[in-house]
């Protein structure tokens, strides 16, 4: 089970450590959306994404021991970075499993904070089955990408900072992709404000967890093919889902031309970096995706790791 | 003259108004730069840039009836900007005064924040004589892009802003075109750290008041050609240049390339979008101009107006 408390002691954990992300407003954007929105602007965390929370939070939740003996990972994005990081700033040795193709910005970023790489084939081989051998091999723990209590109370800081800072928000909207952030900040924010409407947004062509609040179980989709590559899972997590189902109003969906606009738009007028995945929530709000009119809306942009040859071409 | 007094009274006419920026920090930014460096992050303030603070001061200051009357500005650059959306602000009248071939980027948020534009032909008529011409037959009141105590008092909050967050600066390193910012922040940071050490920078394409200093007078020189298109003044100003020379230790030169680069630098690792003129500063303490080892430093990102075309062709 995911607590209040439990967030609020990720919170004291990553304390002077995560950076408080600046919360951001545009006038241009309330113009535009009809409504009041107040940005969490995680892009700006350490690691450039909301992922270090709750790596941070996990590693410091471990035993000497376990710390000592090293961690492991598998994710060729946001996650292993903020692994690798919250890794290196304990001193703990940070093996991450990335796929053979990964794109080399991203390796060298892993790399420069200290982590170890150890390629799969991602046509050969399982990512998990690869993980898992490794860190049985070795002794190391798995630090999971979402579905994981510790791990979600880290993301979940979010939320809390947002509501401490903006109280009265009518509605909260947050990227989904395994879930953890959705679950995460779900708790937080219900705890402080029960009547906030939380939704979480997916692009189009990956609505996994749409489908699964429809069909109210756990449903696997084909991995999906968008810009938007932070939400690419194929299904929602186990541990995660079942707080979505309890705590979310419902799951929006964006087309990538929304996701492309919204984070030019954002980047033009606001002057703030998103990847396409962190300009979810933005988008789902911008192009009026339910009814926000007038209402006060918090969203979190909750990345900002793009590769400057593709940023140039969504320019 | 300009006294901390005047910094303090902009502050209390600007609060609630201008955005407190945040100041941003990067730990690669900092191992590359062998120093620690805040950064004040006047991108993210409203129209893109620190010009809002001296605007929105100025026309704060002046009585009703000058209000009613309207206000004027020459400019096509971040000063038109922020005057219109000032103006706007207090429902005053404005006029900006542009080049005819002023980029369409520019005109078009100067009308967003309700600006009424005039343009004159920048190779047949001087700027400043259609402005004034103008403002006596409209009855306007002038609003200068620097050398105005108003303005220079409005610029100066940023300095100070910085200082009471991170109070413990050995330097202070601003971009530097007719050296309103800089002048402001001079006088608000000597008073409140009479040891800090503070450097202007200047595109080394347009040096003129490094020259201007080196000479003990003002000199001008031909609009420079750099990419930083904020920083083409072809002299100090009259009033804010002896405030330079009494508190600014020096001016530091950067080249076209050293620009991009560090605003490159700035978008991917910290996320924010800086213009070229905005990065100069961070530029100069990127590139080591000085001898900055182990210190702490403050740097302010001016602005952030970049044309999504021009950034792509920069990326």
């Amino acid at each position: 089970m995911l607590t209040f408390a439990d967030i609020v002691q990720a919170r004291e954990r990553i304390g002077g450590v995560a950076h408080r992300t600046p919360v951001l407003t545009s006038r241009q954007f309330n113009e535009m959306a009809g409504c009041k929105v107040f940005f969490k602007a995680e892009n700006l965390q350490r690691g450039g994404a909301f992922k270090f929370r709750g790596a941070y939070n996990k590693i410091a939740s471990l035993t000497d021991d376990e710390r000592k003996q090293g961690i492991l990972a598998y994710s060729s994005g946001n996650h292993a970075q903020a692994v690798a990081l919250a890794a290196q700033l304990f001193g703990t040795p940070a093996v991450i499993v990335m796929p053979h193709d990964a794109p080399q910005a991203k390796v060298a970023a892993t790399r420069g904070y200290g982590g170890e790489i150890i390629y799969y084939d991602r046509y050969q081989e399982n990512r998990e089955e690869t993980g898992e051998r490794i860190s049985r091999e070795r002794g190391l723990t798995l630090v999971p990408p979402f579905d994981d209590y510790l791990i979600m109370a880290g993301q979940g800081t979010a939320a809390l900072e947002l509501l401490e800072e903006i109280p009265e928000l009518d509605f909260l909207i947050i990227p989904c992709s395994g879930c953890g952030l959705l679950a995460g900040c779900s708790v937080a924010a219900k705890h402080l404000r029960a009547q906030i409407r939380i939704f979480g947004v997916e692009p189009e062509a990956g609505n996994d967890t749409w489908q699964s609040l429809r069909k109210g179980e756990r449903i696997e989709i084909a991995i999906p093919q968008t810009i938007a590559d932070g939400l690419q899972t194929a299904a929602p997590g186990k541990l995660t889902f079942p707080i979505v189902q309890e705590l979310v109003d419902d799951i929006l969906l964006v087309s990538d031309d929304e996701l492309i606009e919204t984070m030019r738009f954002i980047l033009e007028r606001m002057k703030v970096l998103v990847e396409p995945s962190g300009a979810a929530a933005a988008a789902a709000v911008r192009h009026r995706k339910l009814d926000f009119d007038g209402k006060r809306v918090g969203v979190i942009l909750s990345g900002g790791n793009v590769d400057l040859k593709k940023l140039a071409r969504y320019l």
